[in-house]
């Protein structure tokens, strides 16, 4: 049995689109069949999305995707502007973004570990796995603590999950744990010094979660600290309705999408005629066919009034290939060049708080 | 163009697992290959967890569950003691659930809707579709608007979707959705008379979410009614803790398998020494390979301590197939004999409230 | 490491629909959604299939299936008249039917082997792993012998596939492996006694391959027996233009699927205007997605004028467990009642031979 | 209705990896995760097989890859000595390949085409469909008229299908198909010229059956022209014997993938202690969870004692994304530089020819 330390030996990094111009090669594949001809249209609408300066572009994130190598994309993102908000699992910005910034690693598993024949060994030396690559327990476990810390430092009341992530990025930029002071960008700090609000719809399913409990155990029916998931929901729809043009740029499926999708309803609720999202692209290997919402194509999200047909593509692909190739398309026909930072961050803080 | 009233016609009916003895069926299947074998392999786990009168019984359940039919099994389980929570993604408890409990119904959709060619007329109709299904959106606005009316007849607080969703039971029991009164048995009103607690860790994501947004909204800034999902992943834990012997029946993947596989974690965390669930099933058509926790398989979940490695079994097919036959095996050879109702409702009401 | 014999002790067994009446269940699955709800409709179109006795049923095989445990199944359906012609990849009808009808078995893997982790020591022992379930490749190797041996034994000219195998059939029947004779039966010996042609359109690609390369390596330029692929082309297209009205049973796609389809096409070239099949079913875990047939859609084939849009229904399902539901529905339905055999073989020995 | 011709406008178009230098997009994937470390290593391996200069390189195709937009890249690596032998569909070399060569074009379908709404029109306008591509079923019966001249032209034995598609290379270099001649390049012709063997295992399933089909049939029992598919198998079995060190290139599965592996098996047969494929890349979309061969890994043919497990990769995507990537990173590399042509056409025109 190998060492943990000749375990965890090689780093995942971060792939970086400024580096690699696709813009000929995705133009070819526009002219192909299948999944080359959907990442080639859905780069178009990127970009058209991104030039619709009105356009505020909401980034949804499902899957395991920074420890991926993914991370860096979303961080150029939100830096040029071509990012308005995030929604996201738990676990792609706590577990994987913030436990990067703190300075950890994941790191590339060995293929004979892929399907499991190792998990026994893993267990033992406290090393987890996401399919190909594996992360030291023990230093997530130090990340579980700090928004353990973090969450112990506010004043009691409920947040939404923007509140709080607002608070582990100012957390990053107080800490040095920032670029200028030696340490890595990340997307919790790139967003929070970028006024890009980030919603965690289902946030204590993550490293946060953790810290939220051991939290409110140890007050033991004090007053305490709470995450209000309806305050997200309203938060986002107030984005919506401030701003009516809305894009969609999804990876994966899931809870984010579904809620960034449900705004446009909610924001009717609300007394608001709000416009379905003009733009929408779907980056998932999710199939249609047990009608889960992951899979589910954005035709169907047009029969529930929340996706416009017009400018919609899925593309089924595994993200890892195919968001390089759309993301960079977009940066590199600079798309973004007329945009500036919507700073929307701002409009929320004028959502009044209620303990 | 056919008719909302042409359209609406043929409602799906829930099966029925009492009807139809499958034990003979299941065991054919353990001596072939592929899913028959997992699915024979799934069928006797969930009979030794139900013969293991210890173990308490997760049901995890993700994708659009109720609307394919499944409700009735769900129910079934729940009113036999085949089952002590339930985590759900909110959309099979409220909208699909709670919406039928009320007296609406589900519609089959012709084969020519299945991909979309027809979503521009079902807008017009206000008719939504999940893949091969129909929802009138008058009928779902009214879910939404008794959800808001729930809201608004609480204490404001902030509150766990376990502490909402058995509001909503009681909902249906005073006011005559029961099959008492003449009304239809739900998941929703059998938990909540066998005091099975259910949790949906991304609760705004749903039908509710626009009752508690429409509910905040009035408010402003007054005090409301907020959902703590950290409460959720408290409570759970809770139940973990008095509880320490688990197994997982999960139909699909996302944040409910997540959040349920986590208690394990979160248990260590409040200093418990916890044991790992004992057995755990999953059936999916998600893929591993694209890292997604969706398709993980609990292998890679055992190399986070949370699912032991001896009683696992993922089934790759879609649940309205493999369903029927596991939990029919199972009910058919009366593993369920022996068990009583935890009633682990009891042990949260014991759990401290605070505003 | 365990022994050859330890791997090789549970021998997979043959699903007996006759012994599952399973009509109620499918019933109660055509008012779900989903794959019961296409597995439901599909059990329908093949009830219809057969009680249209001018039909002429053309099952088609790729994918591992015999080895999986489906064999019985196929053999019940040729002696009840429910199958008319097989169209299959060689591998089922050699390497795992007239295997199996030699004598030989399959055997349950152990979970452990699924993924590839003994790969190395199964190669050792001389086991040949197919996903979950292990061969005695020592017992293979006869099976190819015995190829060589009826290879050996024949006229030296060009053969159909269908020919050959037609040899294969009374090889069995000649050397007492019968179940009169205390063998089991099989696909090749059913088809033989019941004249239902069996067609592997790429021959050479299986255990009989083997024996006709080392035919036609001894014989070094000498007359020899060879395998004419065309031959089979023009046979079933004789059936067809014989025999207008046919349906499809499809278990996978692949080379079955399209040699199948394109009768249709081939008896147009020759001068006859041959109707579209009027039923087809195909049952396949296959995607569209990348244009690939295999999972084409059945709607696609009628763009090619080859499948008839009315009675056609894709299954997405793997195969064990979607078709002990389908064609254990037509067979307790009785939809055979009606039905004599084809005795298709015969108007095939009319087709002149040539050298 | 839209005409056929407003159909048919815009042709797909084949990317020519020359233009894209990928290597240092390559590079950084295989640092990331899931598909894009995968396709980073399986273009490590295409580099190092093509560096080992004995190594004869096996270019194996399944699914409709040429009306996709992939023919220049495999006409490419014949030009280039990066492919020494090609087993393929039917479809891809004759339906596709060589309708191209005859001048004929593949079509971009709109999005709205994808799922089958519009295949009655198509039918009627006598356009057939692959998923999102069009094609022109009046010239498609060119190409099969084609096909029938050549047959008619061939003096009557049987033949390997290698030999007859050498015969429509030398008709598509006398009859002014060639880009020399003001026609265009394709895999038929380069493989012609460069004595690269093409072989289809199942070729009367494509095109040139139905060219067959009407050659025999007119010949009524007179001497014709026949495919002698165990002398495909025979053919390829020589060529790994002169040339053992042997690796794989696979775009799909099916017959291909089967049949190339086989050759270790079928030289051992004949007395030759043959290795196994030293290298073996697949791409697929295909699952290993039906058993089915198309999605079995490497991992199990090496079970088989087919593939040697060092340098084996399979990569879960669709072809026309990661085939670009991996092709066109190997020609960047300039991997082919010291490789000569291995005219492995002229090993096969020394095996016997029999009557």
């Amino acid at each position: 049995m190998p060492t943990k330390k000749e375990l965890l030996q090689r780093p995942i990094q971060h792939i970086d689109i400024k580096q690699h111009n696709v813009v000929a090669l995705v133009d070819a594949m526009k002219d192909m069949a299948y999944s080359s001809r959907d990442t080639g249209r859905a780069a178009d609408i990127y970009e058209m999305m991104l030039r619709d300066t009105d356009c505020g572009v909401i980034l949804c994130l499902a899957g395991s995707l920074i420890s991926a190598g993914l991370q860096k994309i979303f961080v150029d993102l939100i830096r040029n502007n071509m990012v308005d908000a995030v929604v996201s699992t738990g676990a792609n910005i706590v577990d994987q973004d913030f436990f990067e910034a703190l300075g950890f690693n994941h790191y590339v598993a060995g293929d004979e570990y892929k399907y499991g024949a190792g998990d026994a060994d893993l267990r033992e030396l406290m090393i987890d796995r996401i399919y190909d690559t594996f992360i030291d327990e023990e230093e997530l476990r130090i990340c579980d603590e700090t928004t353990h810390q973090i969450t112990n430092s506010l004043e009691p009341r409920p947040y939404s999950s923007r509140e709080f992530i607002r608070e582990m990025g100012a957390y990053l930029s107080k800490n040095g744990k920032t670029p200028q002071a030696g340490g890595r960008d990340s997307i919790v700090l790139a967003a929070y010094e970028k006024n890009v609000p980030i919603f965690c719809p289902a946030f204590s399913d993550c490293s946060a979660g953790f810290g939220l409990v051991a939290h409110q155990h140890a007050r033991q029916g004090k007053p305490h600290v709470s995450i209000d998931s309806a305050k997200d929901f309203y938060e986002i729809t107030q984005l919506k309705i401030a701003n009516p043009t809305t894009g969609l740029l999804m990876i994966g499926g899931g809870v984010p999408k579904n809620f960034a999708q449900d705004i446009v309803v909610a924001a009717d609720i609300l007394g608001v005629d709000a416009s379905m999202h003009k733009y929408a692209i779907q980056i998932t290997v999710a199939d249609a066919r047990d009608g889960a919402l992951s899979g589910s194509t954005l035709k169907e999200a047009s029969s529930w009034g929340k996706v416009d047909l017009t400018y919609e593509q899925m593309v089924f692909s595994e993200a890892t290939i195919a968001l390089p190739l759309i993301a960079g398309y977009a940066f590199h026909k600079n798309a973004q060049a007329a945009r500036k930072g919507k700073s929307w961050t701002q409009i929320l803080d004028q959502v009044p708080v209620t303990a």
